[in-house]
């Protein structure tokens, strides 16, 4: 069975109207009460779980994924619908702040100033292969734009489309049972009608999860419309893993089965894959290595596209002068059509060859392969984190209790991590990120398109506002939420009178 | 004496010296704890403040700007530095959240997560020409950048060159006077030079307020580089100002004086002047403001160059079908070359015909021109609130406590209002921008290129800022910001465990 051919693209007219329903939608989802868009969330939240077990089931039949691992991303799906839900009943998020009018203030009088973000209206999701539900219709994107209030299209992935296609039927229901405008949300599919819908003027702002060339022609087309809008891509990441001597020597073992695990997981498909690791060159890791790979089942791809890009890019690493496969992958056929493979391992030679083939052997391969290098000294770890491009990730394998002479060693190399990535893992692997206030998921091109913003956590949902100013408004023609008397309770900062004697 | 013979433009040579010196201050200046940063921004101030008498003459020379003008800017730049520190003082704009691990996490254990804002990196600053120095070499822009840690290098204006080169000799003199890496600031000039400074690779963010051509070509060589960085572009704004039939009834010749004097305010050379008046029908405001305007005295546009694109814009609007000049200004000699002139008021025959000719009446002019048209419905002033793009303000003149009828019919106006504009101004003027928390300086393109930001005001110094998070780190390898004892005492968020299970 091909699942590509049961998505029914969307047609220009069924663009054209559906943009016109967000449109329309917009001005009344955006002023609702923060609780009340938390009430509709935790709907569409309590409807997905109410049918989980029949969209785990599609998902399951169009991705290959495992139950388990399908029956938790239903899971975080919904975990983070409730979680902007509770984000929006606290207020914090609005960032409401008011400086009152002071006739003394230093620069000449300051007018009543008042600030708080609203939503910037309809935004474009691109639904992402690998996660049929927590990157998809009903997935982060979706929750923190509907979260700030704005209506959302949403751009199938035409790897689930039956799963898309439920999904989006029980969002809506759930959304119009709770009272939500018609427009709110709805899905198109097809990848001409995606682009139609990213040039549309009444398309606010966009966000993509996917590779680095889909993405980074979505982002060329968002700023070059006469009116640019942001785009928020999660495009690619070779996520680097390195391992100090000393962990090595106080875990190695353990250092193995981890790496392997995570590189293999959902069968490589995942963003924060580490496809990189550095170990020591006096460890005897990588004959570890050579045994757990060779024992990893193989797991059936997502697409017939994605099999057919991994197996270009892993030929592709296996022809650079000087690296050779430690343990080379395969394909069986699967009852999909799609096929499953076996993980391969390459190691680069040595870093200097790892660095001068940078270009290949630092650029994501989205499947389960990933390329070892051992180093001498601190420098060539520095070398290759230089190297690096923007990344989600640095992960670094340090004892558990490191005393100063790997303390030393490593702030250069946190340094730079911090400079590479969004996100610095510990003793830890990069795979399963946590939908938690303090994540992030992002970092600098081209792991996103905007390394200022998150896609995962709570902090998404700041890609989808923006601040108005209002000036010496009379009380009664301010929004509720910058009203005197603060009739929606929130959290607000106001500053007084007097604040800037002190810039003299 | 023409002042753009004097500007020295940098060398490729310069250009790359000066990026290599930015990049090479980065680690040191960013790793900087805020509070030395913010001494040092507060010295820059007072250098500036000891040397201001010397820097108003270079720039009333220079510019045609009136003393007081240029006293009361200078003063808005020291203040708007000395805020920043007080920002980095207080510690809160590092946004620290902290969420504990928590084996009992809902979606599996969580780990320990620290995020906390890191700065981009060196940042590109294109000064502008109407404010030598308040959005210039030690303006606002180069104030927040500085203040997120990220170093500046400002191409400056040709518009002021010595007036930048000394500025920048003080900026300079004061960072190295506290400790300040070398390369932490620098200028260069040169159009050339700024563009190849925008395509390197070292720059990480751009900064720049101007025209929409000249901004719009920037963000598209900032968009197309091969790691696509953020531009913070401030370009152009028409600010609507409606004023309702209550309102012209109580105050009429008020909001006459008021409206002359913001539109001819620093000879119309604002980014907010407001650009077209909506009148109701039956007023005799037209006449009022006729007489005002026939006695506003000639001044000094700030460069020949703004005076032959102001003098051809205001053609352009005279020749437009069914527009008259209600005032015709006209130019006289000034001795530094650059002509003076006396403002134009058009009135633009009727609301439908504002509309017809909208995109030559709606765009902005800079320089002391105003459009007036005159309104019979409320339907009018909607038509031509969703014909104009993005604006930086609206402004709204009301009876000073508006009755319920009135009220009813601004609903509609305000949300319009909102959608199309960063501020609104409530019976004031939009001229005079208050540098204050609160303040929102920004609004939809072609307002600016990134509707999420502020260029004044603190909240600017997000533009600079970027998120990263620790995950189980070490605790003495964590950057001090993050550390458990808290040693930089910043205000954070620590979320505990057990936060999670109000999310099942």
């Amino acid at each position: 069975m091909s699942t590509l051919d049961r998505e029914i693209v969307a047609t220009t007219e069924d663009v054209d109207r559906r943009l016109a329903a967000a449109a329309g939608a917009a001005d009344e989802w955006g002023q609702w009460k923060p609780r009340r868009r938390a009430d509709a969330l935790s709907a569409v939240a309590d409807a997905l779980d109410a049918r989980s077990a029949e969209l785990v089931a599609a998902a399951m039949q169009e991705t290959g994924l495992a139950e388990a691992r399908l029956v938790g991303e239903m899971k975080r799906t919904t975990v983070q619908l409730r979680m902007f839900a509770d984000l929006l009943r606290d207020g914090s998020y609005l960032r409401v702040v008011i400086d009152r009018h002071d006739p003394e203030f230093v620069l000449g009088p300051r007018p009543d100033l008042r600030r708080w973000l609203i939503p910037v209206g309809p935004v474009l999701v691109f639904a992402a292969s690998n996660f049929p539900f927590a990157f998809s219709v009903a997935g982060g994107d979706t929750a923190s734009a509907l979260a700030a209030g704005c209506p959302v299209l949403v751009k199938t992935h035409p790897g689930h489309p039956e799963t898309s296609r439920r999904t989006a039927e029980i969002v809506r229901s759930a959304l119009a049972g709770n009272g939500a405008p018609e427009g709110t949300f709805d899905v198109i599919a097809g990848k001409e009608a995606g682009v139609q819908a990213l040039r549309d003027p009444r398309v606010s702002a966009a966000a993509f999860t996917g590779s680095v060339a889909g993405g980074r022609a979505l982002f060329d087309i968002a700023a070059s419309r006469p009116t640019p809008i942001p785009f928020y891509g999660e495009l690619g990441s070779i996520n680097p893993t390195v391992v100090t001597l000393e962990a090595t020597r106080e875990r190695g073992a353990q250092i193995a089965e981890g790496f392997v695990g995570s590189f293999t997981l959902g069968a490589g498909q995942f963003c924060t894959k580490p496809g990189v690791l550095l170990l020591p060159n006096d460890t005897d890791i990588p004959d570890q290595l050579i045994k757990l790979v060779a024992d990893v089942p193989p797991a059936r791809l997502l697409t017939a596209a994605i099999a057919e890009r991994y197996q270009e890019r892993t030929d592709q690493l296996a022809q650079v002068p000087g690296v050779r496969a430690l343990v080379t992958g395969g394909q069986v056929a699967h009852p999909s059509g799609v096929p499953a493979v076996t993980p391969t391992l390459f190691h680069a030679g040595s870093v200097q060859n790892l660095y001068r083939h940078r270009d290949v052997l630092l650029e994501e391969n989205f499947g389960p392969s990933a390329v070892l290098a051992q180093y001498d000294s601190d420098d060539d770890i520095v070398r290759i984190l230089t190297a690096v491009e923007g990344t989600l990730t640095v992960t670094v394998h340090t004892s558990e209790t490191p005393g100063p002479a790997e303390q030393d060693r490593l702030t250069r190399l946190l340094d730079l991590a911090a400079k590479r990535s969004g996100r610095i893992v510990f003793n830890q692997w990069p795979t399963g990120v946590s939908v938690t206030p303090a994540q992030q998921h992002g970092g600098p091109y081209p792991a996103t398109t905007a390394v200022s913003h998150t896609s995962v956590g709570t902090a998404a949902v700041e890609r989808f506002l923006r601040p108005v100013t209002y000036q010496n408004a009379p009380d009664d023609l301010l929004p509720p939420a910058l009203r005197e008397d603060n009739p929606w309770r929130l959290p607000r900062t106001v500053n007084e009178p007097g604040q800037a004697q002190r810039w003299h």
